[in-house]
């Protein structure tokens, strides 16, 4: 169980190389996550953050090869890890069958305080499904 | 031997949490080894990048504690390690005596093709010196 | 004849009071100008910027009411005027039947040493092709 | 009386023409309204932004020359309308002699609703002081 985003590489993307400029790929990253938490958990940010937040607490990537404007990647979500208020992730992006990067990161469930919380009971369900399903 | 850099958080910088949006770290680091090529290594990378750049292959950051609005924050670098075409950095970034993030990466100098390529001799020596002399 | 783009307002456009912050609505600006070019006038940029590119020369924006997290945007562009070198467009955002901001600006088609060069001329008849049918 | 604000252009504000994406110019002007709040009338963002905002209701920009990584720009700021809850300001950036652009905008202070607010007392006459002795 994986959750593929499109995203097409743009113009405001690429630096002075004509390449996709990384910290760029980072915000790939979270849109990819935000699609992930509406689309594939029901979750959308949106409504979430009224009481909550997932900010990261770590990250890391690994540039495969550059991406430049027009390219079309995909970018692949999979749950690797789900903890009392955390989950680790997975995600790849792909141009054709070419890797451009691959990263994973941890995100935790904060409250308004800014506190780890432990998952609200339907999501850390849904979240469960998807990393019993993972490839 | 390290490098320190100035940034303060600013508006731009903060999500609807009121805490930066780590995307936007990425690019305080990047801005910090831009200053860091320039000020310490005398490289500026407008005139590196006539002919080479020097693209990140991979980075790993852990979020410690979120900065706000107002903030400031000492980005330090320090060069862990210098191979034939690449070099390893670290980066911490403290507000005060907190830490906030702490990053490691790689760059990989490479040409106008995008091909790895050994440093320029003036600049690996003074990428070594800086490597001897960190804590 | 108008060109529409969808829009979802993300996380990463939003700013500490909640609200898309504005320079992110140029970011927008450009994305729909981006997929005007290749959508409507089969010009995709990945193309036209090997030998020429389209800056801003001016542009001017009125932000109308507030966007938030979720929220549709539907972007709408349209021809204002043709030149030897330039184009001039209005843009529209709209979520729902609410305004949220309107924009109006000129393109002009620069040569590699970045000198105004007229439009090729089956780009330029699109452009007039659009300006004519324009509401 | 102006303001000034150095601001060196990075890479991170370059596009594959090699020039500022202009998005990013419009991140520098916020960044030199915040600067010019802070130090020019003693009310940061930060300490503002707790119970009130300034969001940007119009701007125009005209791009005169391109700016380049590594260029110094300054960036100057100057006051041409207090009214009840808004004003008006005029920016220009400049590299040595040369106007790179210049833009003006209105902002309005709002409260916590969003709603338009009389400006305070004191930073209304400041207001008023930068723009009786603007040039």
């Amino acid at each position: 169980m994986t959750f593929d985003m499109r995203q097409r590489v743009l113009f405001r993307h690429c630096d002075p190389a004509g390449i996709v400029f990384y910290p760029r790929y980072f915000e790939m990253i979270n849109d990819g996550l935000e699609a992930f938490f509406e689309e594939a958990l029901d979750a959308p940010w949106d409504i979430l953050h009224k009481a909550a937040a997932v900010p990261t607490a770590e990250i890391k990537a690994r540039f495969a090869t550059p991406s430049r404007q027009g390219d079309l990647l995909i970018l692949r979500v999979s749950i690797t890890r789900v903890g009392r208020s955390s989950m680790g992730y997975e995600m790849t992006a792909r141009c054709g069958t070419v890797l451009r990067f691959e990263a994973s990161g941890t995100l935790v469930f904060v409250d308004e305080a800014g506190k780890a919380t432990a998952w609200p009971a339907d999501l850390r369900t849904k979240l469960e499904e998807h990393k019993e399903n993972a490839p």
